[in-house]
Parts: C-alpha cells; sequence; structure tokens
C-alpha cells in the first residue's frame, strides 16, 4: 500500500467519524476550490447574501435614516460584538464590533497604557504581526513611553526584572506565521502578577478555539472579524474591555458614538457607561451587518469540537506532508504537540511564493509569509480531511514536477 | 389665488425646467417618502445592490482571498478616494477612502500638528460639529497642545492677535445646524497668512456644492462618505492630503496598510509614498464598494449645476415656509443669501422633536438637532421643487391641527 493510499483511507475514516460535517452547508464554497486560507480571509457564510439583500434594499432603501432606529443600526456594534463575545468566552457587555484591528489595537493599548500612568514600558512580541508592533510604537511616541520586544519565551525572565516598569503588554496567542499555540493563562498571570495589563490580540484565534478571555481574568483583547469568523473582506474589528476596567477606560480616540449623550451634540466629551464608551465615530453598517450574519455560522456549535477537528486536521496535514513531501526541500513549521498548535499548518520552503501561486492555479488556495513560510489555514467548519490529503497530494506534484518553476509564478504584486 | 396654488405653479415651472431631473432614477426611492434627510443619510444608489451582489457572490464567494489582487481590493482606498477627489476638486493621489469621519479628523490633525511642532494651539469652531471638537480635544491632549474655540467671525481677530502660535485650524464649510455656508477661501487664507494649516470637515459640503480643494491650496481635509455621496450608513469617510505635505504626513495610527512594504512584514515602520502612508488597517470592503458604486450617481454630473438646483430647492423651501407657516411659531435659521447657505434648510420652533416624528409619519422624512431645530437636506440630484412644497404643505397641516401633540411623539430614543 502506498503512503496516499494508506493516507487516503485514513481521510476517509475521519470524514465518516465527523460530527461537524454538516456545517459545511452554512458555507458557500466554489466549485474546484480547496480553500485553505481562511485564516486571512473566511469564506462566505450561506447567511450573508440574503442579510445584505435585506440590508441594502429594506434597511437602507425603503428604511433610510429611520433604520438607525427602527432596525437597530445605532446598537449594532454592541449587539455584534456581544455575539463576538460569546465566541471569546466575554460575558453580554464587554465587547464592541467596529473599526479595523489597528485603530481598535491603538485604543486598547492607549487605553491601558493610561491606566498604568507611572509605568513607562510597553512590551510586545518581535514576532507578532507587523501592526501590532507599528501600533505599539505609535503609542508609545504619544504617550511618552518605551517599547520593549520580548518574545513570550522570554517574557518571565523580563517581567522578573522589568516587571514593576511594565504598564501594558500586547500579545498573540497564535503566532501569525507559524502556528505556534502560547499559554494564554500563563502569559496573563505572569503580566499581571507584575502589576500590569495584559493586552491580547485574538485575531488568529477568535472563532478557532475555545477562548476564555474572563475566565483567565484578560485586560483587554482585539481580534478582526474576517479571518476565522469569517465576517467579509476587511469586516470589523473587535475590542473587548473587561467590565472591571470600564470606568477607567480613557479614550484615546474620542469619537461621537462614545458620548454619553450622542445626541446632546454638547461640545464636552462625557463618556458614555460600559463599553459604549468605546465606541469611536459611524461604523460601516453594511460590513458590520455582514459580519453579524456571518456569526450566525457559529450557532449551536461547540468550539470545544471545533477545536478538536481543527487539531485532528492540522496534525492530518503535517502527517501527509510528512510521508509526501520527502525530499522535496519541505520542513514543518508548525509544533507537533496539539497544545502548541493554533489552526494553520506551515511549511518552510525557499521557493514559497512560487509553490502557492502555482497551487492556486490548480486551485488549492493558502498563502505564504515572506520569506518562506507556506501557510495552511485551517477553518473546521468547512474543512474535511479529504480536501487537506488533496492539497498535499497538489503540492507534492508541483514541487515534484517543478511547475512552479513557470515564468507567470514569479513574484509580482501584494498577495496578501 | 392662495399662496399654495401660487407655490405650486411656480414648483411645477421649475420642475419642468429642471435639466437634472433624470437624475433622479439613478436612486431607488420608496413610494410615499418625501426624502429630506440625505444630508445625514443619502438615498439608495440604482447601482449599488448589484455591486453589492457581485461584491459578496464573485467576489468574496468565488475570489476568495484572491480578489486581494484580482478584484483590486487593495487599490480599493485610493481608487474611491480619487473618485471623491474629483467631486472635491482634488487630482489624483491625495485623497484616500477609508475608516469614520472620527478617526480621519484624528489622522488630519495630528499629522497637521506635527507638522507645525513650535506652535502650541489648535483652534475649531465651538460650533463645530461634536466629533470634531471632541477628536481637536483628544489630539490637543495626546500632543500637548491647547484648544481654543473661535467662531468663524471672530478668527480674523483671534489670528491677528495668535496666529503665530497656531498650529492647526479644523473648520467645516456648512454649519451642520443652521446649514450656513462660509467663505472656505477667506478662512483658508486667513489661517494660512498666519502661517497655520487649514484642515476642513466636508461632510456636509462633499457631492452637495463645487468644492476646489486643490485651487484653494487647502492643506487637508476630511469628509464623510454617507451624506450627499450617499454610500450607505456609516460608509467610509475620506481624508486629503494635499501632495505638497505627503512627505511630511507623520502619520498617528502606523497600521500595516500604510507601509511602504506591507507585505514584506517587517518589524519597523516605513511609511509608503504618497498618499498611501495615510492607510491605516484592512479597511471594510463590502461598504467601500457600495461607497463606490454610490459614486457612479455622479458619473457627468456638473456639480455647479448641482448647485444651483440645490439653491433654488432650500430657496424655494424657505419661501414655502415663509408663506405656509406664518403665525405657526417657526423662525428661517438658514441664511437667504445663496451664497451663505450650504445645502440645507433649517426652521426654529420649540417642538422641532415631536414636529420631526409627526412628519415622518407622513413620509416627509427630515431630522432635527437639539434642541430645537428642524433640518430639511436637500440632494439636488433626486429632490423637486414639488417635493418640497409637499413637505411644508405637510408640515403646516401637522402644526396647524397639534398632530406632533400626541403621546406617541415624544422623545424616546436616539435619531440620527
Amino acid at each position: 500500500m502506498t503512503a496516499e493510499t494508506s493516507l487516503t483511507a485514513r481521510a476517509a475514516a475521519l470524514d465518516a467519524a465527523d460530527a461537524l460535517a454538516p456545517l459545511r452547508d452554512r458555507f458557500l464554497l466554489p466549485e474546484g476550490v480547496i480553500y485553505l486560507d481562511g485564516n486571512s480571509l473566511g469564506a462566505l457564510p450561506a447567511a450573508v447574501p440574503e442579510a445584505m439583500t435585506d440590508a441594502v434594499h429594506r434597511q437602507w432603501g425603503t428604511g433610510l435614516i429611520r433604520s438607525w432606529n427602527d432596525n437597530a443600526w445605532w446598537q449594532a456594534p454592541q449587539r455584534v460584538g456581544d455575539a463576538i463575545g460569546r465566541l471569546i468566552g466575554a460575558a453580554p457587555g464587554q465587547t464592541l464590533a467596529g473599526d479595523s484591528t489597528s485603530v481598535q489595537l491603538f485604543n486598547a493599548l492607549a487605553a491601558a497604557a493610561r491606566m498604568r500612568p507611572d509605568r513607562p514600558l510597553l512590551v510586545t512580541d518581535p514576532g507578532h504581526f507587523p501592526t501590532d508592533q507599528y501600533i505599539a510604537d505609535a503609542v508609545a511616541r504619544l504617550l511618552g513611553l518605551r517599547v520593549h520586544r520580548v518574545a513570550p519565551g522570554e517574557l518571565p525572565g523580563f517581567l522578573a526584572a522589568e516587571g514593576s516598569r511594565v504598564a501594558v503588554a500586547g500579545y498573540a496567542p497564535v503566532d501569525y506565521r507559524t502556528g505556534e499555540l502560547h499559554d494564554m493563562a500563563a502569559i496573563t498571570g505572569a503580566v499581571q502578577e507584575a502589576g500590569a495589563l495584559m493586552v491580547w490580540d485574538l485575531c488568529h484565534a477568535a472563532g478557532a478555539l475555545p477562548l476564555e478571555v474572563d475566565r483567565l481574568g484578560v485586560d483587554l483583547a482585539v481580534g478582526c472579524g474576517y479571518k476565522f469568523l469569517s465576517g467579509g473582506p476587511g469586516a470589523p474589528a473587535f475590542l473587548y474591555v473587561a467590565a472591571r476596567h470600564q470606568a477607567a477606560f480613557d479614550h484615546p480616540l474620542t469619537g461621537w458614538n462614545g458620548h454619553a449623550d450622542p445626541f446632546g451634540l454638547g461640545g464636552d466629551y462625557t463618556p458614555a457607561a460600559g463599553i459604549a464608551r468605546a465606541r469611536i465615530g459611524t461604523p460601516p453598517i453594511l460590513s458590520l451587518l455582514a459580519l453579524e450574519a456571518a456569526l450566525t455560522a457559529f450557532d449551536g456549535v461547540d468550539l470545544a469540537r471545533v477545536r478538536a477537528k481543527s487539531l485532528s486536521l492540522t496534525g492530518f496535514l503535517l502527517d501527509c506532508a510528512e510521508a509526501l513531501l520527502a525530499g522535496l526541500g519541505f520542513t514543518a513549521v508548525t509544533p507537533r504537540e496539539p497544545e502548541r498548535r493554533g489552526s494553520q499548518a506551515v511549511l518552510r520552503h525557499p521557493e514559497a511564493y512560487a509553490l502557492v501561486r502555482a497551487l492556486a492555479e490548480r486551485g488549492v488556495l493558502g498563502d505564504m509569509r515572506a520569506p518562506d513560510l507556506l501557510r495552511f489555514g485551517i477553518n473546521a467548519l468547512y474543512l474535511s480531511h479529504r480536501e487537506v490529503l488533496a492539497a498535499m497530494c497538489a503540492l507534492r506534484d508541483v514541487a515534484r514536477e517543478g511547475e512552479h518553476r513557470q515564468e507567470r509564478f514569479r513574484r509580482r504584486s501584494p498577495v496578501t
């Protein structure tokens, strides 16, 4: 029996036993595509098109300005926020949807730093997604702080030495490049032990695995709506502010939507009570309603089961890679231990860019991160083991036949 | 002949001579509604539904991640920005669409203040829309400036005394309450004469009248996409940065989309060249594409003619109010002189809130601004003189019959 035959049998058995398989019908996936880039842009949930038609024709076209009240547009940031809150372990009234992740990071880091006015340091991960690092620098510059870049593994040592000077720590549970999963409880505990505030970037975790921001006592968190939440391109981000911090949340971007009496139209800013004070300006309602419809794909879904299936898929992908790609120049990057793995599987190869492009031509969509990582995002709501195997077979064939060395696969334009 | 008969004849004659009347077909307005709130949320342009269906099904659903390149999502902020630029008199490469007006105000005011590091004052209008004032205060606090609130009429005197200490002036050409139009050229000239930078908030002007930001030498400007641009609820805002300032534009919100090499994923921020450096995070593509489709309603439209029709409609509204509402407690607020009038007509009445609600029940949609202003926004692309007259007749009937004094019209919930 060849490796491929054996893997085919295993995939069939795993898929046959997959209790989540019916969830795939909650998404509209195109024919002929194996979609392994849901960690960059989630697939289209089946509930979205009708929701958008309703939003455009009935709510905007017919309801016009009245829809701010009649269709509760005004409440949408908090309503959608609470829906996301259910997926990250946040009780209602602590999560808000709106703006981009970058803007929400700015709000979270700046507001957190203002809660620790006597501490001069902002700590973040040198391997953090770039925008997290840039925004940390921007906040530090505006507030007169210094940024230290400390890898998660070195954080305990750093905090032992400098912890009393740290105002805020900004980290992500999942490394966006390697897919490595860090220990949120341990890091949160260490940061808070030092008296600093913990700001998590949940972009690569929300919707992919069970999160428990309330139970872990997380201070603030942000995340995006378009990866595992499948809210659409550039879907609004979210901000979580633990209830105990809301009264002290001193917003750096005091837009009128966060005012205690937004229609009183006074010239001085008085923040609203609760999470509403984290609002800024008028949110992009169409994108927000698309995200709200997308989140219904999670209705009745147990994220513990999503996590179990995701680990099965990523583990299977690494098995396929090991069995099928031997001798073709690939190295597995994502940790093998389930507790150290997010919801993507990553391989290293010097020709990553061309390989990803050649794979795309075969209908297998992954992505790459410079300079040499092939990323395969696993959304367990719509993927199967059979697809994972087919993707790895395609990658083997592309690499073995040198298909990716054709001129048209050379690097050109931006690829997200 | 009664006043109403005479006004009816005049409306018919004006509408018959209206060369812009066919533009109404570019919008989908509901039956039985006279829509006088397009200065708060523009009506649905006919091009939007199909564009949204395409964006959802083909671009997102089928194109998936590939649409960032294949459907040029990545370029959308600049492409839509240039389309708005054409309506505000900005040559290409200076206008960017994205985020909310509040966030763009923050960017504009902070970046402008950083270009005048030795000047400690930020000047804004005490009658400015609240978010403009709140954000000015927020920027001043972060950058160590002081905010002075100076009415447009008192600005020359203030600048004569304090001009050399002013870093930035933030004003709006159209007063959002009264509809008064200020002299952009004179104010821009006075501010720049003092060596300060001029930041205009064009929310109530873009799409309503011809603007010439390039010709006037405006430094920076912002505006929203959902009023006269009819881009949909919470449509992305825009930011204009004159080409001569772009190299010095020092972004306070350094998100990865504004990086010179966003996919290089380096940990240090290097701003992109040109207007691209004003980008922040990933924009809400669905809302952005709705705005882009909406802007096609302006294709081939001469804004000078839109302005002429708008003045005819607002002037006619004030005439109707004078003739029909005498003795009912209304006062006209919007200036009579065309050169001092934006694209709305405003009446004062102590029962403004209830009157606007009672009017809405008759299908006449305006809005109110606390405590006592009835605002009637005039979008000349889809309104007629006949509708303006019908609205004022309805208001007369409501007020005369005391219809608005019914219990159900008492103030309750937020109304935008």
